[in-house]
């Protein structure tokens, strides 16, 4: 899709879009002919809105081309993947909740161990414990160096996401990993002209983290590799003309979001019950919902049919109160498939349906692989089905006279 | 698909993929209502595949548009068939099985007659004997120009494959075959400066072949057009990280496989079940194969609808030996499609068949075109079928965190 073609179409609009993404929701059957987690699920409620809506599948990326979480989420937002990408260093800080912003530049951090020579001995330090790292982090915090800030988030064991924030930084920079023990780290160097500052910046940072960090066991230096900025998007406002919100549990997630301009909500509580509460509680404020829920394809990793079964059906239980508050549109969809049989993302194209009172309804009470192979909207580049969606909330005019 | 940004997800893996192509393999009922060539052939093994595979129907170049067999091989291969051409005297050279490398341009040659003044009398010197041409190719071959090698490679008739071997070697050439008679041949002209050393070497060649030709009855004069380079294409090994080879018994599609870096193998025979006897031989030195089948594209530009069933019968019956092979993923399909109601290469889509253990399988037992219209894969560009094939082989990683 040409975003400035559409964003050219849009036009005010009263009317409430809904999107509700189950994570990794495309599966497999376990056996030849058999069914798939989504086909075994007791849906009536998914069914009962699938009769009413145009059912097909999407392809997040490329048919063939398994999408990590951020190309598919950006898929099915309306962005092309491929033309926006986002770095690994931007995927760390946004899976902490970190809020980056257009001055920031982020890495993936690692404490690790090096010799009195400065050779590495271990480029996770052991493994370093969450509750070590937290501690180090906060020493961290103390540096501070002219000109930009620093911002250390703790992520899991020995890794962390860094941002550096100040105006005009580049992230064409190479990374001080060597991805090997038995040498030294490496300076950051610029790859542009751009980036001087930020090479100059993070290698400032790093001499002084391995001064502080010199007396620690066994995290006495750090590693800063994948540096990114945030991609140039444009926001839903503007794209769409919608004041969307965000609903979702996890860092990720919520960051994605916010990226394209959604409101993130504070779930209370940790439950799809919480978030779909959250729905009805912010219900007045905003035209547009992202809700996420992750279980899916927490499940589908892990190999878990059944886990995946109930966590589709404990959505499907929640159906009806999201349909009491009468959105004009309705999708439900995935960002990837997870088949619990490949314990992990896959290529498959993923199911989705969209309800409004105006699509060509297939008329199939059932959601699932099958009927949606079959459905009207076939096999659509799942950065269309924001466009429909809007279509049918009435929000597009008509192209050309 | 971007080539580049498949050929980076590429991982290494010892799965195994067969390409089956039936030449001209789509087709179309002699009667309205009636059955085409495929859904009319008895195929109970085929049948059986088709229940356990994913069904689509492929779109070589585009809608509307009919493929030629280089295009339409390209496109099943992965490659744009627009943005990757192969010319007319390179097809000419490949069609003779000669073996064109980089610095190699190649031409169509014809012998023609002229009169004392060299003004032409018959473009096709009375469609000379083949027997005779191959005596006149020998007299060409002794003609020797410094600074670069000839080839002459008779193919049928008047007609002949003709390749200047030399280093810098241009193409970007217009031809000698003023096309009509009654004006002499024209000297070759170079469009830009690296084509000019091409033009100079062609020229002397008809000279020289003018001067050796010059008692010859009728043919006492060559032609030369169509002047054309192999195409700079990524070979299937860095693309798909694939050790590939090709089973075909015809030269052209010899020569378009080992243009993408398949290894053509010699067959021991020249019957389908020579191809597949072939297959179980070098089964284990590679991991991708392509077979191809001639006959039904043969029998459809014949119009004979009864001869393209029995070949597509005589392919089905071979394939409980590729099965008994244990193959990862297969595909059957076509480079075009030639109805025999058309007697010719035509435009209509073709029908595909990828099976795997991973692919969601239609559940359909029954392989042809109108099952294939509903395939789960939809009508696709057939470009897409190889990243659907290596995703099925699990040989593509995830894209993007």
């Amino acid at each position: 899709m040409d975003l400035k073609f559409y964003q050219d179409l849009v036009v005010p609009a009263q009317t409430k879009i809904v999107m509700i993404i189950m994570d990794g929701l495309g599966g497999l059957p376990l056996e030849a002919g058999g069914k798939t987690e989504l086909e075994t699920a007791f849906t009536p409620n998914l069914d009962a809105l699938a009769k009413h809506s145009a059912l097909g599948l999407t392809v997040p990326v490329g048919l063939g081309t398994t999408p990590g979480s951020g190309p598919g989420h950006l898929a099915i937002f309306g962005y092309d993947p491929i033309q926006y990408q986002i770095g690994r260093g931007a995927m760390e800080a946004l899976g902490v909740d970190f809020d980056m912003g257009p001055n920031d530049v982020a890495a993936r951090g690692n404490f690790c161990t090096v010799n009195s020579k400065g050779v590495l001995l271990d480029r996770r330090a052991g493994r370093l414990p969450t509750e070590e790292s937290n501690k180090l982090a906060e020493l961290l915090r103390t540096i501070t160096i002219d000109g930009a800030e620093f911002f250390i988030e703790p992520v899991k064991e020995h890794r962390f996401a860094f941002v550096m924030r100040g105006s005009g930084l580049g992230d064409d920079l190479t990374e001080t990993d060597p991805l090997t023990n038995g040498v030294p780290p490496l300076p950051v160097r610029a790859l542009n002209q751009n980036s001087l500052r930020s090479a100059e910046l993070a290698n400032q940072f790093v001499w002084q983290a391995g001064k502080l960090l010199a007396n620690k066991q066994p995290a006495n230096m750090i590693l800063l590799r994948g540096f990114a900025r945030f991609p140039v998007i444009p926001m839903y406002q503007q794209l769409f003309g919608l004041n969307p919100a965000a609903i979702a549990l996890n860092g990720m997630y919520r960051g994605v979001a916010r990226m394209v301009g959604m409101t993130v909500l504070d779930v209370d509580g940790n439950t799809l019950a919480d978030e779909f509460a959250t729905l009805e509680k912010h219900w007045g404020q905003f035209d547009f919902f992202y809700i996420h829920v992750k279980k899916t394809d927490t499940c589908g990793e892990n190999g878990d049919f059944e886990g995946k079964v109930r966590v589709i059906e404990e959505v499907d239980a929640l159906i009806p109160r999201l349909m009491a508050l009468n959105p004009d549109v309705v999708i439900v969809g995935g960002d990837h498939s997870s088949p619990s049989l490949l314990k992990a993302h896959s290529w498959h194209p993923v199911p989705v349906l969209v309800y409004s009172p105006f699509v060509r309804a297939d008329g199939v009470a059932e959601f699932g692989e099958r009927v949606c192979e079959h459905g009207s909207l076939g096999l659509v580049p799942a950065t269309h089905i924001m466009p429909i969606a809007m279509a049918n909330a009435l929000r597009i005019t008509k192209y050309g006279a």
